[in-house]
């Protein structure tokens, strides 16, 4: 028996999209909202502020090992939001598939969205699919949207750090850079590092019930230079990093230097940055560690009021080095 | 001097990615949330429930008499939440793009997605761009989700039409779908028909005021026919239309003989559909013929007991036929 595979009219909007819809997207994300069938969802929103993002994804290839572009477009879009101390709630996807995609790759995807969405909490609520020509895109591309609130007296952004709070990042360093990249090249080493790949909204909000969080951000394109450098910017503040502090797994920097990559710019699916009030930090980093997602939670450095807007490491054999904003392109295509 | 052109370092997330922002996107779209240069916009909603959809859009070419890639996007988003009977407020908008695309090409399609935005009163508020390499996509796709909220008492839905209820079209049939294949395809016709493409949310507002609304409906892919399937499936109604009722402008009409395609499945991008209380349905029409984007706004059938679930189409010559849902595809990437 050949193998199923999307054919333009499955992005005619007419009955094989709704034929698709029923067969592949309901069964994995059907929620009562998108069950409606109508062109937007209408919804109940707990009262706050709303904090409304987007991400695009076009990680090559869809299947790596810890997760897939499904289970990426809901991580990314929830972490985004959770960046904000919004409560995640509702998130939208849409497909752009090329003519050709086997019915079961798109099948998996929408079961490691519907994974990875039951692990945050969120409800996927509506969707759109375009099919496109054979060689008018590379399989298949998501791009989610989500929406959550956030509760009175919250008040975090990349504006809001300060000199004197502390820097933790919540586990190790370039886990889902690597995993990518050992996926596409068939690298030896592709057997041993998985992505971080996770939805940390929940670590978020314990994070925030343990102590003052100034700004949050999670190190993806770019990796934590380039997230630390845009905080640093946003912030007018500089940040001292400790080299040794630096939660880097063995086979990531092995990897890293085989491939002549600094971990530092290596983009990371499941971790966040966090400034915080000095005074806290060791009862947020205590709570980080009792969770599935911080057990590996550092203190890795500190802002200070010199120099502002730049970032500066402190090397293990005790030099000082600027630790610039990612220039060039390192991978394309991570997420 | 040759052509500045989009680099997979533009989709990096490092310094190129940001310098994009700043010269492209800032200066046509920047809203204060997308200043803030946050991973999620945190933004006041007004009390109501939530309306909230996505579009992927894909249409070849890009640009087209009438509109372009990103007026579309606005636009088709900020529709679908009209329909919900929502107040669209907040866009995001996600950029895949293929290296190569020329720097003013991006610009072009910003301008035209801040011209929809203005028009439509809503404000792009996050947003995120992917380059994938030459050959991994088609020139530029762009996704935008919208948000909105709606007035306590409203209640308009699919599955909310009536037997008894008037159907009107806002406009005429199938300008889109029919500028978009001449400008593919170079056809002669192409200097006559422009694309209907508009942000409805106004014109909603007024019909919404003017009269009892059950089922609101953009019928873009798959045309007028599909979408008076859907609403009858939803609603378990039947649906009788009048040919001789339908507005169809004459070139449209020349272009679907000469290309073998039948005006009731092309594509439009600036019409809604209405189901309305018969009581109210000459106010309705009265009140969107003074409107903009309303005066071709005709009665075009009714909604029946029976046969429930089915479109009938009561032809010029006397005859009745079924009108079905759009089976296979008549014109990829038309949006």
């Amino acid at each position: 028996m050949s193998e199923e595979r999307i054919i333009l009219a499955h992005g005619s909007g007419g009955r094989l999209s709704h034929e698709l819809v029923e067969r592949v997207f309901l069964p994995h994300l059907g929620s009562e909202p998108l069950r409606q069938l109508n062109d937007a969802a209408t919804l109940a929103l707990p009262p706050g502020r709303l904090a409304f993002t987007t991400d695009a994804f076009v990680v090559k290839p869809l299947f790596f090992r810890g997760g897939d572009i499904g289970r990426l477009a809901v991580c990314g879009t929830v972490n985004d939001l959770a960046t904000a101390g919004a409560r995640p709630l509702y998130l939208s996807a849409a497909f752009v598939v090329e003519e050709g995609l086997p019915l079961t790759t798109l099948e998996r995807v929408a079961a490691g969205m519907a994974a990875a969405a039951a692990e945050a909490g969120v409800v996927i609520v509506t969707g759109d699919t375009k099919v496109v020509e054979r060689g008018s895109a590379d399989g298949l591309f998501v791009t989610t949207a989500g929406v959550g609130t956030i509760s009175a007296g919250q008040d975090i952004a990349g504006q809001n750090a300060r000199p004197g709070d502390a820097v933790i990042i919540t586990g190790s360093l370039g886990d889902h850079g690597i995993a990518v990249i050992s996926a596409r090249e068939g690298l030896s080493f592709s057997t041993e590092i998985a992505s971080d790949v996770a939805p940390l909204n929940h670590l978020v909000a314990e994070m925030l019930a343990s102590g003052e969080v100034h700004a949050l951000r999670d190190p993806t394109r770019g990796g934590l230079a380039t997230t630390l450098n845009e905080i640093a910017g946003q912030s007018s503040v500089g940040v001292l990093l400790r080299e040794d502090h630096l939660p880097i797994h063995a086979g990531v920097k092995a990897a890293c230097e085989l491939l002549g990559f600094d971990p530092l710019y290596v983009a990371n699916e499941g971790k966040m940055v966090a400034f915080v009030a000095a005074r806290d930090v060791e009862a947020v980093l205590r709570r980080l560690r009792q969770l599935p997602y911080g057990a590996e939670a550092a203190i890795i450095g500190e802002a200070v009021a010199e120099p502002r807007g730049r970032v500066l490491l402190r090397t293990t054999i005790g030099g000082t080095r600027v630790v610039d904003m990612l220039a060039g392109e390192l991978l394309p295509r991570i997420c």
